[in-house]
């Protein structure tokens, strides 16, 4: 990524990045430069303030957030920060990421975290929605947003249409 | 609410108003104009699907819906728009709050929806997170948000300054 | 299939074919033609709402539609049409079906999604209440049902004779 | 209602009548003559096979159950008609009808009970939804069912309304 | 078993015989006669209602049930006779026997389940149980309980000392 | 009571008394002398380990345990001896009794405590359940235990003519 | 209180106060010196790390932290302190505390926050705890220990003993 | 372990030694010698109860204890002891642990148990913090602490910077 990047993707600890790796892939499908880290609300607090405290005027103008069980990464960093938050439950523990889910999307008023769905999903839509809030009102960032609704709904057709000729090889 | 709204807040039944007021209130304490109306995704889906098609040309920048039980209501909206969508689940059936979480966080991949907590906290961080995308690099906004942490700061130690006094008073 | 379909099965995506396909093949076992495609309520919304709305003047008396996590495919299949909705909740996140099911099966007053076991039980059984639906009085249809039911019970006799010789094959 | 009942409202336990008047609401609603009594699958088990069997024979065409806590009324009836069952949850218990919920849906393969929401949404849905079979292709009752569509959506409208009347006086 | 079976082991579906012949086996281990077959609640509800009316004066004195999912068997069971009937939740679902368990031990007042841990665990202890009603107070079955007692007791005791040896081993 | 006691109720804190009473009146209704007393798994365990160590000397042949919370009662009971434990769940905290039920019924394969449901219910199926034990085959219990039954059926009769009056008395 | 503090009693609200003076009650019970604040892990993060960073210096030995919701203060207490933290699940949101407790117990490896019951018996249970952690090996704060336990066991005691007036009172 | 043991792991079943040897791992890497043994709550009860009341005398400062299922060891044990009792749910059963947590942090007022995360993660935390216990102002080991914690700092500043090659490795 050489431009400037204006999403920071964090992420608790490096067993999580087959999941925020999604994140990434969203932001690139936007063009969107991104840079990537490691940070643990519990192991490396001071590292974590820092990041969040110094995101902004480093030019990021969303952070993306993904952590697991008691995950209070996406929280903390938004104790530290008024840039807009996406957090990313990480199935990492015994109880499926009920857990991280209900730690992050749980925040008291005052501290607002934007958290998708568990694991690889809401990676990918959190990079999908750092997007849609970097368009902003820009013409193109919006086309390159309708152009991909577009090849979502595409994909749907072209699935149904494979489907009917599965349906035809299973004796239907 | 003279100015064009920038932000559009709607919820699937009107009983919803007393939860997704907190957003407004919160809205109006940064000073962005917002509208608020009802619409059902399964009672009225065309005028849901209208709404929310419309939405980015009429003006707005952010969407804030708030739903309770089977939750449809936000993703549908997000299917529909490609500006940010922010959910909130409202505490409305038996489960307390959890079907509608779940049925508003667990987005599949390609849709999200940006999730905050169960009920008027979520609603006060919906209306908060708005604040925070439309602030996008505005210093004058990045400042009203500062600010307003600052204040959460200082409230935290006006608190921890009365609990002294009803410590004393407590006998301890 | 050659005669006019008399239920249409929708699936929220392809990956839940192995699901869904049960549906299709209780409804071979009574001889009720059908139509299967795969429509996502969020990635292709148009087409989602314009199979509801056509639904019923194609000739259709029931919809079978099964999706995952925040399954809102037969709640937004049900706002569209009034013809009768079976739900199928799929096991697709890390929550094992639980947000699927409660998305699916707490739907508000005024839009019922009849909504069935997780997974394959489900979707055989949204077949077979097809069935049930569509014999209506209809002296054969009804004698078909009856015969799947002593099928059941003759199937239950079977396999507690089985289970005589595996007692004796273990040594009780 | 003098006509002959063309659906069964079955509730396990008097104490569940508020609950399922509802669905006797939403039956009366679009004219379909309707019988109820109350009926234990534990308490009074010949009774309540009785019923289910007897049922297709006395002109009933759906059948509507509702139970609380571990519910097997709706699963019980199921076993003994091969009438379309609609099952409603109850909430009755310390688990807030979480019980009733996964002991009413999670029916094995074979015998489908169509599950609607826990409490009074699901029992007024379950009415509407036996409304909904009852239809079949008949012109008249399918105008009702969209008339009433219609209803909820213009009732939305009206409820929007009055929100912005709402939103002045609260001082938006 | 030549002799008179005094408990008679029911299971919803051969599947969950793996599960179930844990009870069998705790029962061989105490000397106490059983019987074992399958009958459903709901594929087969004749059967499974004859069985339960005849059990007492076929001389059995306990019913030991599993299933699983919507698990109803028990409780039919028990509405069916006066015997005294144990229930073992079967993880058989998407939803690891939360649905079974719930399902199996939420009766209502009147008609008791008496319900065993989800799983091989229970089944084992339906069949201690079931000794310990048979027992009574004939001093011959009581030594044997106190007898198995103890052998718990002294399995602890030399796992205890073989888990010293491990420590030793793994370099503690 | 003047008669030698064969059941012990045990509840962890008076305040269960209100729940666990309901055993009493099950057992006074089959005429069943029982005992009644205070015992805490944590705060009293060698007062609770000396009544479950001494209870089938002192005549008792089966014990109800009732505990909420991290309910240990009736496992710590169970694990002391060899009579039959009935396990009652209390909703005595946060999570309704939840907490109660899954430390009550998730023994370990051993020691088996039959665990009935969350509350009022739960502790009336435990006297009745004790009465079904203590029955044995005393033909003069067991036809106690059958005229309970018919009475369960009666009332459910009784029930119905009353909801007919109602749905007259409703306008329907 | 007079001496100087060896617990230190934090929580995340004002709101919190009437659960976390168990604690206080606790640790007046035992004579050990307390400190009681409030700070948020999110709405004054660097009051919050100020405070465990300096919380050992200051001469405190255990810390006791109460939040509700997206509970993260004792996690971060913990990331910033050696110090033993004791954590304490909050009911203060529409999931009554489960959220609480699984971003309270649910840490990564590597920094612990040893957690209570949700609530007062928590609280209370808190307090206990610290002072077993600053009793250590001398003699008169385990004599305290003891004697409280003694006392629990004794009021189990007096509490059998009223049961017994109110079983005659109750007509048993 | 030549030294006393200063701390005691006590597990429910051997099975649980893969779990609990993680707290193992923690203290030998703090230098605190402790013991291993296996004790069951409910399979050898006076065992356990010996263990804990001898504990303190025996030189023990501290009780780290798992379980899995109803995991009563822990209450058990600290209803014995006055010293600090440390639990670990232990994901040993269909509910994947929920059930061992709740039974083992739901403790009423009275009997603390600190409770750590369900698992791995659990047992090494209660490792840790048994020597946070015992370190108490002790300058050598608060030393050893802050060190721990430096290393887990700088454990996450080395996998930040892997993690900047694996993103040039797949493409970023």
């Amino acid at each position: 990524m050489k431009s400037k990047p204006l999403v920071g993707i964090l992420m608790g600890s490096d067993s999580d990045y087959d999941i925020m790796v999604e994140a990434a892939h969203a932001l690139k499908r936007f063009g969107i430069p991104f840079e990537m880290t490691v940070s643990s609300a519990h192991r490396s607090p001071q590292r974590t303030a820092e990041y969040a405290r110094t995101a902004r005027q480093r030019g990021l103008r969303v952070l993306i957030v993904g952590a697991g069980a008691a995950a209070h990464l996406a929280g903390v960093v938004a104790a530290e920060s008024t840039l807009p938050v996406v957090g990313v439950p990480v199935d990492a523990s015994a109880l499926k990421g009920l857990d991280a889910l209900l730690a992050t999307v749980q925040m008291p008023a005052g501290i607002p975290v934007a958290t998708m769905a568990i694991g690889k999903a809401g990676a990918r839509n959190a990079g999908i929605f750092a997007a849609q809030i970097i368009a902003g009102d820009e013409p193109d960032m919006i086309e390159k947003l309708e152009s991909f609704k577009r090849e979502l709904a595409d994909g749907v057709t072209a699935k149904a249409e494979a489907l009917q000729e599965r349906l035809v090889r299973d004796g239907f």
